[in-house]
Order: C-alpha cells, then sequence, then structure tokens
C-alpha cells in the first residue's frame, strides 16, 4: 500500500457502502466511490474488480475460515459440534467495528433483488463446501447435507439478529444461543 | 380444455422438459416444445407465460399448501410439529408418478445458473412466508424463523434425496427420517 493511501480499500469500502445506501447501488459509480474516498477509479481497481466485488469480496474469506474452522474440530467432535466451530469462526470477523459496516450492507443487498440472489448463491456455496468438509471428517449421508443446511439456517437468523438495528449481543453469543434454541426447538417433536 | 387436448398442460410439461435435458434449456423454444407436444405455441401460452414458468408454475401451489397445512396444525403443535406437517403437505404433490418429472426438473436446473437462482429464491420466499405463518401461531422470534429455516434445511436434503438415481423411498417416509434424525444429531451439541 502506497504512503499516501493508508487504508485505502476500507476508505473505498466505506464510502461504496455510503453511497449505495444514498443514491442507490444502481446509481453509484466506481469514480463516484473513488472520489468520495479522496482516491482514483484506478486505485479502486487495484482492490476490487467491480462495485458489486465491494459487497462480496468478504464472501471467501468467509467461507475459507468456517470450512477451516470445521476441519480442524477436535476428532471427536461430533457432527453438530464441528458445525458450531464453523459458525464461531466468523466472530473476530463480524466485530462490533464493522457492525455498522454490515447494517448497511445488509441493507443494501435486501433493496436490491440481483444482489439478493446472489447472497443467496453465496450461502448455497457455503453450504456445499460446509458438507464436503463434513463427509471429509467421515460422517456420512444425509448428516453431512442435513448438518450443514442447518448449521447455515442458524447462521442466516444469527447474521439477521446482530445486523439488527437495537441489537448489541456480539455475533458469538447470538450464535451460541440460536444452536441451543434449535436442539431445544428439535427435541419438542 | 378442448376435445383435441387430452391434458395439455401435462404433455406440454412433459415435452419442455425432454428438451431442456435433450438439447438444453437455453436451446429450446416454445415452438419446439408445443411441436413435441402436438400442439401449438398458442396453447402453449394458454398454460405458461414464458418456459421458464413450465419449470417454475408449480411452486406457488407448493408454497400455497405447506403455508396452510402449517395454519392449521393443532392449536397445541409445537412450532417443529407445526413445521413438520407443513413439510409433509406435498406428499401427494411429490407422488410416484411425478418422480421422474422432478429428476428431470432438478438436473436441468442443477445445469443452468440462473435457474439454480430462480430456485434459491423460491425456497428464500418459502421460508419467509413459513417463519410468518409460525408468527401468526404466536411463536415468537428467533424461534419462527430459527424454525422455519431449519425446515427449509429439511426440505431440500429431502427433496434431493427423493430425486436421487436409485431411491426408491416416498417423500413423506424420507422426511419423516430426516425431522427425527435432525432432532438426534442438534441433540448431539
Amino acid at each position: 500500500m502506497g504512503r499516501w493511501e493508508p487504508d485505502g480499500e476500507g476508505r473505498l469500502r466505506m464510502a461504496a457502502m455510503e453511497l449505495f445506501a444514498e443514491v442507490g447501488y444502481e446509481q453509484t459509480t466506481v469514480a463516484a466511490i473513488a472520489e468520495r474516498a479522496g482516491l482514483t477509479s484506478r486505485t479502486f481497481f487495484r482492490y476490487f474488480a467491480d462495485k458489486r466485488e465491494v459487497l462480496f469480496s468478504g464472501s471467501e474469506v468467509l467461507q475459507a475460515s468456517m470450512v477451516a474452522a470445521l476441519r480442524s474440530a477436535p476428532v471427536d467432535a461430533t457432527a453438530m459440534d464441528a458445525m458450531a466451530f464453523a459458525l464461531q469462526a466468523p466472530a473476530d470477523f463480524f466485530s462490533e467495528d464493522r457492525r455498522d459496516f454490515a447494517r448497511l450492507r445488509a441493507s443494501v443487498i435486501a433493496a436490491n433483488g440481483e444482489l439478493h440472489e446472489r447472497e443467496l448463491i453465496k450461502l448455497a456455496r457455503l453450504s456445499a463446501a460446509l458438507a464436503a468438509a463434513l463427509r471429509a471428517r467421515g460422517i456420512g449421508e444425509p448428516d453431512a447435507s442435513l448438518v450443514a443446511e442447518a448449521g447455515i439456517a442458524v447462521f442466516r437468523v444469527a447474521f439477521a439478529q446482530w445486523v439488527g438495528q437495537s441489537e448489541r449481543r456480539t455475533y458469538s453469543g447470538i450464535v451460541g444461543s440460536l444452536l441451543a434454541r434449535l436442539k431445544t426447538l428439535a427435541a419438542l417433536h
């Protein structure tokens, strides 16, 4: 990173999110994002392929960290225990200082059909990757797919709660309480 | 339905699915579907808005039947019990004589990114509708969303198993065993 661009990526990311929220995703240009961040379009393209990348470039990191956590769970961990490790892996990523950014991102995605589709595809890929990692631990089918999908169910609800307007609990705390709740609810059948 | 078109809709549906599988979804025209079914394009448009509709026109029926089953579950049913009623609702719809059609449909959708996105959107809408129906039963949050997402998790895995090549169990039997399995897996955490 150059001397005159301390955290250029972070500034571009926040500038983009502000513009998406203010004037809409469709109407926001790369030039406007760069200008708001006090940088050039050329610098923007050093970090992101296009404006959509600003919203989704974190997805691969997220998936890799969840899969790695699932892989390195203790050998005697049950399938659901291993999934709990995967769900807790992004706790540092979903930190307090990233919550406002995540809230803006969620509202931008909810307002745009194409972005919502992309988010659903990312989650479907994440589920498939987690199921594959469970099978690699020796978990058979349908257990691997069922636990992966149930894990994504917890992840969706946890994330939605974490970005809720008046929510103050940590992502990690929310995940822990939803995993316990799922166990209780499933037992009541 | 006219005298010369017994089950025109069903013939169009199967003709479309055969062509999608044989020459690909993109390459298949409405004219070709109608010709294969021995009907005219005009007749096609009496049943479907476009060729994509052939694949997704069942989704609204499916969602309506699942939501209705959830609503009419016994008053003292737990959230997961009510979800089980919803999941069992399409058992008649996913009958043995529809399994080959469903298998073809699944392979066509898996082979086309745009169709896969649409399928994911339909499932996200189904989840939201089921969560709303649970809230209408007095189930609070996050339980309603968690049970709805867990139900969709079971539905995805159940459907994937039901259309599996060598699968012979009924949809209903698969759903029952996955619900029991989810309870067991969730308890092991």
